[in-house]
Formats: C-alpha cells, sequence, structure tokens
C-alpha cells in the first residue's frame, strides 16, 4: 500500500474551510468587478526566460521536466511555474496588446509558486489576488485612489476587525534621501531596501546599513526623525508641504494629497488608512504611490496587501510605455490564520445544501428523490438520503454536515401529501406542503 | 528585449473569452452543488508516487526540478503536477478520511497536466469538472442516477443544442464476454479496451483484435449484433431482459433499468440518454454504469464527459472500501470549440461593468467621481472614466469593452442633479437623478 506523506508548503483544506476560502474569493472578485476590472487566467507555466526577464536572479522557481522525456531532450528545462502574478500579466499584456483596451482593467486570482526548500511554515503553493489598471502611454493618478478604496470595502465586508492601509509614496522618500545627498540610483534603491526592512531589523543595524552608504551621522538622525512623523493625515500633508525639501518631493506629497482626497470621493474613511513616511516597499518596480494594509488586530501576520504606482508594465516585452497601479491580496497565509483565530469563522457546515430530505421509510424512496427533483427545480440546493439507514443515523448525519433544514415524511406525511420540516438550528418543526417548505426553506437560508 | 513566444497547448483566454468560460464554470458549480456536492481543492502538485501508485506507467507527467537544486538534490524528483483529478481525490479521501462524513459528496474544478512533448491541436492544461459521491462502503445504486441528472441539468441550461447521455453497463458487457468464452480478468479488460477503440477504427481492425483474443467468427458476430442493438430505452431494456445470457448480465440489465427508472424521478427527459451496448469505457476502474455524453451537433468533438461507478476509489491508500460514481467534463477543449462555433456567444463585452461614467468636463471629475460611489454603494458595477480624454474618445472606450450603458453629465445636468444615461443596445436616452438612474441601469442590465 503506497503511503500517503502530506506535501510541506502545499495548503489544502477540509470542506468546511474551503467554503470559507471559496466565500472569500467571491467576495474579493465582487469588490474589483464593482468597479469595474475584468478577470483573466494565465497558464500556470510560463518559459522560464519569460519569468527571468526582468534580469531576475530569482532560482527559487520550479522547473518542469516530463518523466517521459528523452536524455537531454531539449524540451525540458524551458518551462517553469510562475512565481507571481505580475510577470505573466506583463507578458499577456504585451503578447494581447492590439486586442486589449486600454486603460485595461485586470484582476487576477491564481496560485503562484516559489521552488523552495521545504521549511516549516512556508508555503511553496499560495493564492494571489491582484488587481491591476494599466494604461498606455498615460494613466490618471485619480487610478491610484482606486486601489485602496477597493481594499476598504473588502475589508470591510469581510469583518476582520480594524485595518490600516498605510500609504507613502516612493517620491518623497526619494526627494527626501536626495536631499541628504544620496544621488546614484542604486544607492537610492539600496536605501529604499534599508527602509523597507526597518520594522523587522534593530535600528543599529539599520544605522550602520545606512552609514554604509555613506550618510553621515546627521543625514541619518534627520532621515529616522522625518520617519517618525506621524500625526492626523492632513496634519502630515500640511507638515511635509512646507518642510521645503526638493520638487521630488514636493511632487510626491502633491501627488499623495490627491490620491488621499480622491480616496474620499470614492468613500474611504479616515479611520482605515494613514501616511507612513517609512513604507517603502522593497521592489524596484515603484515609482509613486505605494501601499502596505495591516490588521490591526493581527499585525503578526504583517502585510496582508500591497502594491503601488509603477511606470512601465513590460518594458522587457515591449516597446510601449505601459504605467500602472496595481494591488495584490495574499490569501494562502490570512485566510487559514484567520479561520485559526476565530476571527473569520469557518463554516458551520460542510455541505452547499439547504436541505437534506431523509428517507424513514424505504418504502417512500421514489417519492422522496421526486420531493428533492421538485424542489431543486424551485432553485434550492437539495440532497436527498439515498443509502439505507436509520433515521437517526440519518439525522446524525445532517447534523455532521450542517444542513440547515431536514424533511422527515413518513406514511401520514406521504398520504397527506404533507412534510415535517425541521431547521436543525433552533429544532423548529413544522409539518407542510412541498410548495410551503419550499419557501419556508428559502426564508430560513442563511445565504 | 525578451521575445513572446506562445508556448502551444497552453490555452489562455481574452477577456471577452475568460468571461464566458467563468459563466461555463458558475453554471456547472449552481448544478453541483443543486445536488449538495460540496468543493474541494487540491494542490496542483502530489508526489510523483502518489500519482503513479495506481500502477499506472504512465510516463507524460511533469515532474518538477527546483532551478535552485544543488546538483543531486534529493528533492528534485519527487513531486510533479497530477494529470487527473481522481488520483488526487483518493489520496485526499484516504488522508482526511476520519474528517469527512460519508457518503462525500465533492466536486474540484481544476486544470489537470499531461507532460506531452508538444503538438499541434493537443492540450497540456486543461480544466476538468469532477463531481464524485464516495461512500463508506456501501453506496445505493440511486446515486448512479444523480450523475446523469445533474449533466442533463447543466447541458440543458448550457444551450448547445441536444445532447445523448450515452448509457451502458460494466456487468452486462462483461457477462456477454464471458457468455462467448471470455474468462480471464486480463482478457476481458482487453477486449473492454477494443470495444472502446470500436468507433475509432475499421470494422476489420476490431473483428481481428477480438480474434486474437480466442474469440472465433461466431462469437464476434454474436457480439457485434449484440452491440448493433437498437431502440427505445424500455425496448432495449426488454429486449436484454428475455437475452438469457447469465447472471452478471441479468444483474447489469437490473441496475441499468434501476438507474434509468431513478433518473426519470430526477426530471432527466428520455429524449436526452440512450442505452448503448458498446459504451465501455476504456478504464479498468469502471464496475458498474457508464456514461458518455455526445453533443449531437457537435459529435466531431468526441465525448465532452464521462464517467461511472467504481467499486473502490482509494484502494492503494487505504484499507477502507470506498465504492463510488463520478463523472467529468472536459471544460478546456468543449468550450472554447463552441465560441468558435458560435454555440457558446463570446460576451459581447469585456467588462463586467454595468455602465461607464463618462468625464465630459474636467471641471465636474470629483462629481463623476462621487457619483460612481453613490451607484457601487447601490449594487452597482461602475466603471469612472478617470483619464483626460475628449468625450467622442471615451464614447468608443464604452463601445468596444461593451458597457451596456454610460452617463454623460456636463455642466447643465450637474447643476440641474441629473444625469444623461445612454443605452448603448438601443441608443435610448434618458435624463435622471441618480437614484433614478440605479434602477433605470438595474432594469435593463443583463444578468
Amino acid at each position: 500500500m503506497a503511503k500517503i506523506t502530506p506535501i510541506s508548503g502545499f495548503a489544502e483544506f477540509l470542506p468546511a474551510q474551503q467554503i470559507v476560502m471559496n466565500n472569500v474569493i467571491d467576495l474579493v472578485k465582487s469588490h474589483y468587478e464593482r468597479f469595474g476590472f475584468t478577470s483573466i487566467e494565465t497558464p500556470v507555466v510560463e518559459r522560464t526566460d519569460t519569468l527571468l526577464s526582468k534580469g531576475s536572479d530569482n532560482k527559487e522557481i520550479y522547473a518542469l521536466r516530463r518523466l517521459a522525456a528523452a536524455e537531454g531532450e531539449k524540451d525540458e528545462k524551458d518551462l517553469a511555474l510562475r512565481f507571481d502574478l505580475t510577470v505573466p500579466t506583463a507578458r499577456y499584456v504585451a503578447q494581447h496588446f492590439t486586442n486589449l483596451t486600454f486603460p485595461f482593467k485586470r484582476y487576477q486570482i491564481q496560485p503562484v509558486w516559489r521552488g523552495e526548500r521545504p521549511q516549516v511554515g512556508r508555503y511553496r503553493q499560495f493564492t494571489q489576488a491582484d488587481i491591476d489598471v494599466i494604461g498606455f502611454e498615460k494613466l490618471s493618478l485619480r487610478f491610484d485612489a482606486e486601489m485602496p478604496a477597493i481594499i476598504y470595502g473588502i475589508f470591510k465586508e469581510l469583518a476582520v476587525g480594524n485595518f490600516t492601509i498605510r500609504m507613502n509614496n516612493r517620491k518623497i522618500l526619494r526627494g527626501f534621501l536626495n536631499s541628504l545627498g544620496l544621488e546614484k540610483l542604486e544607492d537610492i534603491t539600496e536605501a529604499t531596501r534599508i527602509v523597507d526592512r526597518m520594522e523587522k531589523v534593530s535600528g543599529d543595524k539599520t544605522k550602520t546599513d545606512l552609514a554604509a552608504l555613506g550618510l553621515n551621522e546627521s543625514a541619518i538622525e534627520q532621515l529616522l526623525a522625518f520617519f517618525n512623523l506621524s500625526g492626523q493625515t492632513q496634519q502630515l500633508l500640511d507638515t511635509m508641504g512646507t518642510m521645503n525639501v526638493n520638487e521630488e518631493f514636493e511632487t510626491g506629497v502633491a501627488e499623495l494629497g490627491e490620491v488621499i482626497r480622491n480616496m474620499r470621493l470614492m468613500g474611504v474613511g479616515d479611520d482605515c488608512f494613514c501616511i507612513d513616511p517609512k513604507i517603502a516597499r522593497g521592489l524596484d518596480y515603484y515609482t509613486g504611490t505605494i501601499y502596505e494594509t495591516v490588521l490591526d488586530d493581527h499585525r503578526d501576520l504583517g502585510t496582508v496587501c500591497a502594491g503601488g504606482r509603477y511606470e512601465n508594465l513590460a518594458g522587457q516585452f515591449t516597446n510601449k510605455k505601459l504605467p500602472g497601479v496595481g494591488i495584490s491580496i495574499g490569501l494562502t497565509r490570512m485566510v487559514p490564520e484567520l479561520m485559526k483565530r476565530g476571527v473569520l469563522k469557518e463554516a458551520s457546515r460542510s455541505t452547499p445544501a439547504d436541505v437534506l430530505i431523509t428517507a424513514q421509510s424505504s418504502e417512500f424512496e421514489d417519492e422522496y428523490i421526486a420531493i428533492g427533483t421538485q424542489m431543486r427545480d424551485a432553485g434550492l440546493k437539495v440532497e436527498v438520503y439515498l443509502d439505507r439507514k436509520k433515521l437517526d443515523k440519518q439525522m446524525k448525519y445532517a447534523n455532521k454536515k450542517g444542513f440547515p433544514f431536514v424533511v422527515i415524511a413518513g406514511e401520514n406525511e406521504i398520504n397527506a401529501g404533507k412534510l415535517l420540516i425541521r431547521n436543525l438550528q433552533d429544532g423548529a418543526e413544522k409539518t407542510l406542503s412541498t410548495a410551503e417548505a419550499i419557501t419556508f426553506i428559502k426564508q430560513g437560508t442563511p445565504s
């Protein structure tokens, strides 16, 4: 007999958990579509050189190998599983450019893979829910406000407690670093990475790293003082607006102010976002607005979604300039963890059905099936108990799977054209005609 | 610049096609859930020895290889992409046995991979929509009727023309072969394979292959005559019921009759199924009822869904006896082909949004955004045009993406608290308040 050894890093859900995950995905989709974003999916596989096209030296990639491959078969090495959804989207937009209408607003909710060595607590397959709007040549700054507006709607409806969308603009950070004497792009990029890591390492380590870039003590103090700026959104914008740092800094502050003004027009409450000058997002990619969202009561989960504005999506594939702004929610880590903590309630049921038609008497099995058919035709989700077991076993089954209602009908009910219907949540029973039972269930089924 | 070379065998859709594919998947899901089946998903990756555990010598499998792997790293070869959903489900049920409630009714709609050499017209990634009910020790024959009942509902609602669910029972075939003198399991299995291929090869080839199994000319003639039996369902059942072949044959006929009787109770119309004694399904796996569905007007697409009853799902993983019955719809081949033929209409739109709020005057951009927010809060899917372009360009954009409605509002409308709303399908225009416009759009949006 083959032994089953679970594979670490590849999550798998029991039915009740899968129902919760599916509900979260449906909720996310509905918010994405509410803003006019359309669904795309790409194959799990890309050419390896496509995945590495951004000059990435990422080797934590799973390449494919045909088991049946002949020795040295050329085909072997050139296909691999994607490690994010950004590169496939860049490839998709460049490849299908003439068939797309810009601004192109797409969402993509699919798994990605990291070809890591197995490690406890590390996922090797995880599902990302990405959303991007991609313009051709230009893209209004107002789109930057749609991202937090969507995130706001999602986390409000998810009801996982307070959350904070931390916002910043790369131009603010770059302008400030510039003003301290950092000029070279690579130094600024490295400084951004150091800032990005700040919250995870000691203050001394940050200072040493910054010093290594050539910043003197006074510059480092100024920078850290700047990062410690805090206050209400408008105060911060006002403070930064009068700091007289340089043009780039001021552009960043103006952009951030305009994005926030638009977020409010889109209904985002001030209690759910803040300006945080030390949000950096490590990737070189971002050029303007950047976002990171944390759940206030679950800060240890880290950033549950993040993104930003970039100048050019697919420069490695096309000469066309494609600026965009996007955000990504990491579902695989967040959802199971919030289930474990009881914040996202695990579904109390492992069946989607509204009702179980029990089979009290084998004599009436045909009738039970016919009742089930009638209820389905009326739009209900119905399971008919088709095995022959004692009624108490069937009730056990109903409770275990969590059906909201059961139908019990013996000789008396069948002859009278009635059903006994029991609400399993509160135990209430009624004797009703099938048509009445359908209405009763429709009223009482949690959606 | 990196060149983009599409990978053959890995389908990818444009947004309008993706909308159709998503709609089909949602429709299939809703029918699966209507019968009480619950969703599961398994990781794309299984251990290679799990995939090969059924004694399969299938080498058309993609194994994974970490690009970063050190020479000879042990981890390299033991993970691979699944080639179907049956083996992962068997592994899932065996692994999570104590946490599942039986009969376990699950559906799984996910991609699978075949590690073939690239070939024109062959998919290497395709999405299967599988449904199975798995019993512990026993499973009522009545479940065999649910499969065609579900398929019937799906293809009726898909509206892709007439279809035929061809039905048979392995016991009928085995009984008949037995009566002709075939006794050894391997000979019967081989005969089943020959029968399964009959429609694809010449009659002479079939005869030669059957003769090679030791069947004499008369036996072959009897078998082919049996396969040519045709007629109405009840006639065929009656004919087979009086053929006096042997006990196994008669059990098969009785089972088939009972399944069909239950299908009718579940609402399946007699015009959509038939008994076909030469349906065999190549797999050793099946032991009772078997099904194959073809679209009558698209027979060249072959079998669009198929399945059957099996005695034991996961014998390679567990001593527990797990009989089941299931069916699988092959979406990746069917859906694009039916789109190409105009049978499944390509969505006339590449956006999910109900309405585009155009920006006639840059002066009122804030108002446009606020109107969009108000409409979204009322449950509409809304895109606000956020770039600055001339109105005719915006209208072009609206037509290209296929928004059902656009809102146009200039100084007069804004000052009067009104919107001009245009139905892009019929060109009709109305001037309405935002609240009225919301009602108007809700009534007119195709769901």
